[in-house]
């Protein structure tokens, strides 16, 4: 079979979300192993998420590997090249669905042993810590700039050439820093496709004692990292980083 | 002496279960330094533990440092090359065993001191959150994939050829990632030789207060694994990844 | 718009408190996602802050990518060329100025559901463990002639030149060390832009239910830094590290 | 001055040390602001201590970078090539001395604080979790057969040349390996520096409220690891790793 950008992004985004939203299953869950890990295992498995995500679909054949809506728009802002923004959407968004129907099936007998709806729709979407919608959207697009502008840096060309195997890793570990310092807010989505897809997944899959999906959150994490994207693609056009 | 492939993946994989089921030991175990330090640690420790182990199979001589019988069968049926695939196996099976046996020796004024026997096989072998057979075969096969589709990704040609150094250290980023994300469940067993080389030295080692061996669990992270790697040796086969 | 040094250090510092004060909060205010997560999770959000710091600085024109006071009167010394002081350090005192007040708009919400003036006044400035002026201003001093020395070391020429990416990521794991082993008495200032900087912003800025800024302390991790850089300058400079 | 591989050694064993048992500090001495932080901390905590150990030792001349008597002695049996032996040894020695002087000076107010003698000989020297000096003495040898069967393989002429700066790096999760892995029964001493030098620190210190030194114990963390050294160099030797 073929490889391509489409398929890359696709594949890529599904192991992303398998594993993003695996390690988070892992700790929320009840009767797993790595119940009530933390906040440090939740924030390193979304960094090494991202970075096999990423060599994953840069295997499958998306070089660009973005893996993410916001990170899309915001290169096509930066380029002034729209042509990959549809195909790459749909790819991620359909990625996005298939791994969190993967952890739904990976984490099988553990819905039915873990009590509280609200800790099962956090093994798909992200919610808020405190619900205030306008300071939610500006938390979400500011960690997203933030997102960008640290890709535009690790790939700078006043750095030159990364070493090969360096880049991925390095994105991985800027997803964690996220993580850690901005991701108190709002869980840091800063992805539709790890957002939106995934809580799709859940209010269509039959989980076991499942909950409401929260729709009335659910255009947070899209709006603010797309608001994010932009003005992050714009600064690395203003400043050609 | 000479090294060899085969030395390689047997002093590779004894080092991989020394290291490996350490951490465990280390957590697990009563009056260690790192008792109950929680999934992070034992995580991390596997992490690492894979890491050592390959930089040394590759010193010893086996280049392709599989140090598991899954990966070993990926590759084969990626490359329809099946000429290691005994040898290789037989070596990581014997260094497993040993391993553990080392795992016992270093943690030795330890097994007197825990009482419960079912700690200390989780120092040996891997044991189901929920016991569900076909949920558990299924988990293990999964995360298989991942860590097939995880090397693919690595080492995938579309890179070029990793920063010296970088390769090993990146594998072990890929297991980390799987237990943290995908190890709620059955604690990751994802390599025969990890599992049931160890169990065995359960069995046969004269362990202080030791109990039984739950051989009716054994077959699990034996054949879920072994799918897992050829249908990621299939995956790695149809995408010429 | 054009690049510079000074937009470099600016922005680079800026990003760095974002992350670095970021974190802080994350774990001290309340009802956060990490909330209590430990001193790892604050040492690692801090390591991780100077690496995107730094990358994003280069990015944005600084190749030096101090981001530290202490960093630029340390290599001017080192070097004998001090033309540089004044602009970098004012681009430092700047962007820690704007990164605090980041801090205090992402966590928005957050401030007034904590009650305690102090854990609001960490999430902008150190405070010593054991307030002891003298003892204090000595931590800061050592800490910071380790800072020197460690990026002396990781960009020795006795080594070579770095593999690319690899230098900015180093110098985050330096800081990671400096934290766990040697921020437990006065948290690891080492820098007067993380410190002076957010604590005027802490002394401005209309954060709900704060408390004073602890100027009596201000000095401290200002001339403790300062002492350090002198000393790891000089040093650099009598052995041409 | 000049830089020379006696002054490397020399101030990078005392970084070691500086760094290595700073982390011990923080998290074992009483109101500090890492305490209670775990095993987590501590392993990498050392673990960087390493690196940076390696990094200045290199940049003051030092191209080998041992801060190990036991690693010496093993390169030393490897290679046959004695001539290094003593005045590198005694460089380690004199800046692991001098490493633990700084670990007093920089944690000063915190010795008083902390009520237990036993928590203020954990800054300076190791201690078995279990004792039982004949497993003690064979778990200090294996652990180190494994480090030095670990920078063998990182640095294995199999792999070529590693790219500038990882191998540093690389080395220091070596040491996070043990630590997770193989500390959790005599603390990984794995280095008479790293514990016979702060031994007598803490013996001719004025620390307030110390009790003894152990000094039954402190041949252990010397003959394990020169064992472990030694038999590692006849494994490299007889492979020609």
């Amino acid at each position: 079979m073929q490889t391509s950008p489409f398929i890359g992004e696709l594949i890529g985004t599904m192991v992303l979300l398998l594993l993003g939203n695996g390690v988070v299953a892992n700790v929320v869950l009840k009767r797993t192993k790595g119940e009530s890990g933390g906040w440090i295992v939740i924030t390193a498995g979304w960094a090494f998420a991202v970075m096999i995500g990423v060599f994953v679909a840069k295997a499958f054949g998306s070089v660009d590997a973005h893996l993410n809506p916001a990170v899309t728009v915001a290169f096509a802002v930066a380029t002034n090249d729209y042509s990959h923004l549809l195909p790459y959407i749909a790819a991620q968004l359909i990625g996005g669905f298939l791994g969190a129907t993967l952890v739904w099936l990976h984490y099988f007998p553990h819905w039915a042993t873990t009590p509280d709806p609200a800790d099962k729709l956090a093994c798909f979407a992200t919610g808020p810590a405190i619900r205030s919608l306008g300071a939610n959207v500006w938390s979400e697009a500011l960690a997203t700039i933030v997102l960008i502008l640290g890709l535009a840096g690790i790939s700078s060309k006043n750095l030159g050439e990364l070493a090969i195997g360096v880049g991925p890793y390095l994105v991985g570990m800027l997803v964690w820093s996220i993580g850690l310092s901005l991701g108190g807010t709002t869980g840091y989505g800063i992805n539709p496709a790890r957002d939106l897809s995934p809580r799709l997944a859940h209010a269509l899959l039959p989980i076991a004692g499942k909950g409401a999906s929260d729709w009335g959150y659910a255009w947070v994490p899209v709006v603010g990292p797309i608001i994010g994207g932009i003005i992050g693609g714009l600064l690395i056009r203003w400043y050609t980083l």
